[in-house]
């Protein structure tokens, strides 16, 4: 279930990118880079942080055609992609669940503190959205207060407590994904969010 | 050959880096610093992410001296080196060929799966680049629409596939920049583009 | 001492990354995110590049936590923190000093050219500084004329000189920060600034 899920959310994360990077009118090939970074840049900057290689999209470099096809479709469909709004929200939440949880399960395998479980988890679920906004050129969206790495974390910690009290994996994986994506949804639906620090004085170094 | 290359693209790269630094108004340091991600960043960044190490210029410190000399040299040398605008795009197609095969080469020697080959050249020869523009805080100039990125896959595939097909290495890197070197030439005479993507709804997640 | 010196530090380090990142309206967990960039950004590249693992923080995950209350307290204290201005200058000038030290030792430890030990320091310096920036959006501060990198190589110049003449390391870490830190401390003084690099040319490739 979760292999299934990686691969809807893959392509559903270089889908919202290619919109992303079609509104600064980017070239083919942009498209296609930015679809990659977005897609995979979260489990890539995991692997790194954690010396865990080879590297995903190394290994099994197809999935850098299922995304680089995912994004040119996009092109070809964009009208259409673009009246997708609530599909597309939905299927990027599950997608967040889905690579917090991938992303806990490798720092499991790599045998680190349970601090650093929940960080690489929420590194796989995060961290591709804030590459596509530097290469954007936007300060990052999961800054801004949205409930997004929120829900990355609240799903890695119920998974790896769960797993911990030795309930069977494949039925925490079902858990957290009942715990996060409502979560995520909810966050949306009722635009929840995170408190800002709004600070304006002058204090630069 | 791809040796004598390796030296004049990566001061090539360091002088055209300065000059977009001085743009910027930095000062000497940041110059140098912009100089060195954008000459010695490609080949980083793919070491990084097949595991390759010790990076290039741990290995060999002295090429940091050359970048930081030619860019220093680009600052004393300013009015002139910006007249030279023709050579230095010469200059750049050709390292542009060189980062690609060199990249090929230990994608290659690494034994990764052929499109990672392909992909290591490409990263070789366009990343640093990236890394300068995002530094200097624009959207990387390789996405808007200029035939660069292409030229690197090209060279990188006509590489490969001669290589597999028993051709000796040296008379492949010949035959790479012979395709390569005049494809990114022309590329910029003709003012060839790759189509852009031009989206401008708003579908903010 | 090293020891102490690196947890005020990074505390240091994340409280000014949080009134950085609260003058971009940020919300509470962009705040944190921002302060471990800032404070752990320099040792994770430095160590990522010379291939050094495990990452400080993934093998003492505490410093997270640390940074974190850090930067939620900045939060709560804002008013009584934007006053302090001198102090954190000061602190920064401290964290400047032992973060250039303590990767000097990483890079002699990973047995590197003497180069590459005064580059480890420096990154270790400087590249958090460098990362909240490209985060926040702003061409890094380094870049724009200030004394920093510069003290931190003259710093890792002199650590290192002194070693490599048998001085014994407790001592030569008292005589670097006794050299980097007023150093720091008269740049910010007296407002010395690097020359920089002014060009308006255009010569875009």
């Amino acid at each position: 279930m979760l292999f299934i899920g990686f691969y809807i959310a893959i392509t559903a994360e270089a889908m919202t990118a290619a919109l992303a990077a079609g509104r600064r009118n980017m070239d083919w090939f942009g498209v296609c880079l930015i679809a990659c970074v977005t897609a995979l840049g979260g489990g890539t900057a995991r692997d790194i942080l954690l010396n865990h290689y080879p590297l995903v999209w190394v290994e099994n470099p197809y999935v850098l055609l299922l995304v680089c096809g995912a994004a040119l479709m996009t092109i070809a469909l964009a009208r259409i992609v673009a009246r997708l709004k609530w599909p597309f929200l939905l299927l990027d939440a599950l997608g967040l669940v889905v690579f917090t949880i991938i992303g806990c399960n490798i720092g499991i395998e790599s045998g680190v503190h349970p601090i650093i479980v929940i960080v690489a988890g929420m590194i796989t679920g995060i961290f591709g959205g804030i590459l596509r906004d530097v290469l954007c050129n936007d300060i990052p969206l999961v800054f801004q207060g949205e409930l997004y790495a929120t829900v990355s974390i609240v799903t890695g910690v119920v998974y790896y407590l769960g797993l911990m009290a030795g309930v069977p994996v494949d039925l925490m994986v079902i858990i957290s994904m009942a715990v996060g994506f409502p979560l995520r949804v909810m966050a949306l639906a009722f635009k929840w969010e995170m408190p800002r620090f709004v600070y304006d004085r002058e204090m630069r170094k």
